[in-house]
């Protein structure tokens, strides 16, 4: 068989296993992830046998170190991927829960009730864990999966996908509800792209290039986590104890995640009280410092910014600062530069925050708190799948709920149009 | 300048157009509607005239009378749509509006407000009230919107946004809030779909061929308004009376439209007593009868249906017939052959209401009522941009809610990420 009628009976399995999907409990649904998450335990050995052929492989092509270790499979990863489904086995099932109904005055009552997407794609990079990850969130909210991972993460993929195939077939999980693409083919996350009406969704989750190329060749409907060129904005009011602190944990604490802030925006009137503190305690945590002119004049150690440096996604202990005359200016530089992820303001003033929280058009907007805390477990919303830098159908963290979408029930005493 | 050149640069006065818009009160946003209800009131002659210009010409092509219809714009249209944009103007304004509340633990008040999408691109054929109805649905929810008719109706489409900018800017719209393509080089709607970080939604009305040609030329989300195979299931148990009257009215009180019936499901239990009485009232209002070989031995008048048959929108009064030997043949029909639009079933047993329900996988499922109700203002959602078949972000009747999107907004009184 041809690479293409291979993908598309994947595609036909997994749209088979989503309508058996439908008829699960939630109940028998948990018991089902409680059993992934004792297989995965119990294939442990040999799912750390397979992760060791991915990491001496990556080792002989001279994958870097830090790609190495996202590769690794150590007891404290797996114990946290087992953890990890019987956390999803514990939240709320979001679906065939009501979000709304009313009645019409024909006597029809209208019902708009979560249901699960259908078959969902998903395109990772080297993280092997991803796989269990998706897998139960997908599972947890009746839709099929397909996962793609990259190819030097191949053996962990496969082994952790046949400990999760394995645990759920033992409790009644339907047959290819999971699925993992075995062929390391690259034009197999075209045919999954462009699956109209076998797969209902694709997420690419991993550097830009995969999301621009996913987004580009895609067919049906695909939601992006894309970068996060995050903001702080220190208005004139600021409190400048409050502003230190939530600047420096929104660039320091862990720079390399996408809700770090990479752009410090300063209000003029503030700049002398503020900067010098700010600059001195980011040269203290090893901070690279690139700023305007008036950035430059309060200390020689900061380099001067260019054109190139406001839409740049540092990922690293790097930090752009600008000074700018007022809010909207500031919400001028965001909307401009920013990647719509997580902006934050520092300010006590109201206008200023309602204009900030109005007008910059990102996922999460704050007020007096570090972007840091964009993240699903943070807003409370248990696990994520990522977070959406798209607009429709989920923006910021991605949970469950997210994973569904909604259909209209309408219960009749045998109404008809006049 | 380059076709590509000058439609970046109309994606950029409506990204600007959409800063503005995201500043606007609602109370201005109606009088800007109102606005433009009077303007086109006061261009009518001028609209007309350029009415007649298209119709001269599309007889002159050849456009069959059908055609021509859609396209005349007479008085009464007219008045339709002074009457929409005023009708809009009434709506509740969702942007703004809270979806959800929560406060953490460590103090983050977190909010989920909904919010304007951004810009929108609609690609639409023959019918030019369009342009005011699309318009005026954009607009009250601070859409920036590209319009993009067929040529047929350039002459018209083009007075009556000339009307509504006019209109608008008297009341201080902002400039370039409603846009439409002047040109009829088709590689603008290429460009439109490919435009991303400019266009933020793009939706596609009209026939199967432009919906398939966006969907996948496309770079930016789309919303599909694809087409209704809808099908109503009499069950065992119905009530036959309601069954005929239900049925009568889901194919014949408009064949047309994408929500009337064009499949029937009949178990084979109720066969005997429903099927003589509802073929002999299909046969007196004209309707073209297909089905399988169970159907025909009541009627020598029942063609046979082909395979080709069941996944057919006939928009007609044509309508195939099969009898199935359980609810759940009746479900496996609808998910294989249906476009996952609008689909009913006629029952007086809680089960087979539950499984149709809960397993149907359409937009819209409805039990003992007709199909014609999937409509925007039928479910009492005020005007609809069209019915979505698709599953992400809208389903079903699209209203104004479902052209926004939301953001998180977080309080917070200095919090950082420990």
């Amino acid at each position: 068989m041809s690479l293409h009628d291979d993908m598309i009976l994947m595609g036909e399995k997994a749209v088979a296993a989503s309508r058996e999907l439908a008829k699960l409990s939630t109940k028998k649904k948990n018991a089902i992830l409680e059993a992934m998450a004792d297989e995965l335990t119990a294939q442990k050995e040999a799912i750390q046998e397979a992760n060791a052929k991915d990491l001496a492989a990556g080792k002989e092509a001279g994958l870097s170190s830090a790609m190495l270790d996202r590769l690794e499979l150590n007891d404290s990863r797996i114990e946290g991927m087992v953890k990890g489904l019987s956390d999803v086995a514990a939240l709320k099932d979001p679906v065939g829960s009501e979000i709304s109904n009313w009645n019409r005055p024909n006597g029809l009552q209208i019902k708009k009730v979560r249901v699960p997407i259908g078959v969902i794609a998903i395109i990772f990079e080297s993280r092997p864990n991803v796989t269990a990850d998706a897998a139960s969130l997908c599972f947890k909210t009746s839709n099929a999966v397909i996962l793609r991972g990259g190819k030097e993460a191949m053996h962990s993929n496969l082994a952790i996908a046949k400990a999760l195939r394995e645990g759920g077939l033992k409790k009644g999980m339907p047959e290819n509800a999971i699925q993992l693409v075995e062929t390391t083919d690259r034009d197999a996350v075209r045919e999954l792209a462009q699956m109209t009406g076998k797969v209902d969704l694709i997420i690419p989750r991993g550097g830009e290039g995969l999301i621009k190329a996913v987004s580009e060749m895609a067919w049906v409907p695909v939601i992006k986590h894309y970068k996060g060129v995050c903001h702080t904005y220190v208005d004139a009011t600021a409190d400048v104890d409050m502003a230190l602190a939530i600047c420096e944990n929104a660039k320091v604490q862990r720079p390399g995640v996408c809700n770090a802030m990479e752009t410090l925006l300063v209000h003029k009137n503030i700049a002398n009280d503020f900067l010098p503190e700010m600059i001195a305690r980011f040269k203290k945590c090893g901070v690279e410092l690139r700023g305007d002119e008036t950035v430059q004049a309060f200390d020689s150690d900061v380099k001067a910014a260019t054109e190139a440096d406001w839409p740049e996604e540092y990922l690293d202990l790097i930090l752009s600062i600008r000074v700018v005359d007022s809010v909207e200016a500031a919400i001028e530089h965001i909307n401009t530069y920013g990647s719509h992820h997580s902006d934050a303001i520092v300010t006590a003033d109201k206008d200023s925050e309602k204009a900030f929280l109005a007008q910059v058009d990102s996922s999460s907007v704050y007020v007096n708190a570090s972007t840091r805390f964009t993240d699903g477990a943070e807003f409370g919303m248990g696990a994520e799948i990522g977070i959406s830098t798209d607009k429709l159908h989920a923006r910021g963290p991605m949970g469950l709920e997210e994973l569904t979408t909604y259909k209209f029930v309408i219960e009749g005493t045998g109404q008809t149009r006049p």
